[in-house]
């Protein structure tokens, strides 16, 4: 392992691993270092403090949602209230799946985002960009019109009216009984209101 | 004290200042005796333990938000759309000034809201009932058409929807600027949706 290069990008793999096998209140710099093989003033060289490890793993936690829902957005094919609805059913099943599958590493993140809300607010402001762009598209093809002459603050009330099913917050919720039928009334709800 | 009669609302009261002043993991049921000038028998004779009385002090705490609302709804004169854009206002000012004016307090319920978990069920079908009421009304008077052919999942997508303005998960948002303002959108994208 010591051989291969000490990317910026295996440390944060490095650093998941151990958060995920220590938890969030033990995990520190030496373990990460040991876990690559190296010292841990090479992965200081890298990142300056711990809290700007934990900020850099955090962001790549979030970033493979942002990324997941970006690539989607390159599908010329659908129609913008298609989109949309494709768009927060991938948010869901993404918030959904990395609450289910791996609940550790699931509540470990929660730890690092109440200490990381700059980095939230980033991700946050990006997947409100997400859907000022197909809710702009949208208008651009007349398939929206708005209750509101604002399209930013529009896919604000879009992205705050699903936070039910986004925010980690309400994880809990995500695997009871009827909770697909009642994302599927509220997004019909949320479409009918752009006039869709 | 000791020779007014000892009734459920007076132990309440009484309950809710020691709570204030002792935070809900000192207050206990001798504190609250102590207030009431009388034995902590005879509040056990009223609420058969300490977790009863907490519970009790949890549903007074939340129908006085319920109670407010259901008044609202008696007012004949607001046409179906105004008494929803009404009701989804005064839940979020009611939410906002018992987090904004007696913040200890406020904290306080938190602690109890996670303890009880069945009471804060039973107000949140409280509020969806009441939501389901003028959502019926409106479709009757011609004023609302659904997206979805049944009401009561209407009314829990209305109230999901609005979960940030009124979820105390969000109270640290209620006094940023600007959240008028996404409020408005919000309950115009939601109003919209209803196609009023």
């Amino acid at each position: 392992m010591a051989t291969e290069t000490l990317t910026t990008e295996r440390i944060l793999e490095a650093t998941e691993e151990v958060l995920r096998r220590h938890g969030p209140a033990k995990a520190n710099v030496v373990d990460v270092a040991r876990a690559l093989g190296v010292s841990h003033g090479s992965v200081y060289r890298h990142f300056g403090t711990k809290a700007q490890l934990r900020e850099a793993v955090t962001k790549r936690w979030l970033d493979r949602t942002t990324n997941e829902l970006q690539l989607l957005m390159t599908d010329g094919s659908l129609t913008a209230p298609a989109m949309l609805r494709q768009w927060l059913a991938t948010l869901f099943a993404a918030k959904r799946r990395k609450a289910g599958d791996d609940p550790q590493l699931f509540a470990t993140y929660q730890v690092l985002i109440s200490e990381n809300s700059r980095v939230v607010e980033l991700h946050v402001g990006e997947l409100i960009m997400q859907l000022d762009h197909i809710i702009q598209d949208g208008i651009a093809k007349g398939q929206f019109s708005l209750p509101h002459p604002d399209p930013a603050l529009t896919a604000r009330a879009v992205f705050d009216a699903t936070n039910r099913f986004h925010d980690p917050a309400y994880a809990g919720e995500w695997q009871k009984a009827g909770i697909d039928e009642e994302f599927r009334a509220l997004t019909d709800l949320v479409l009918r209101g752009l006039n869709s």
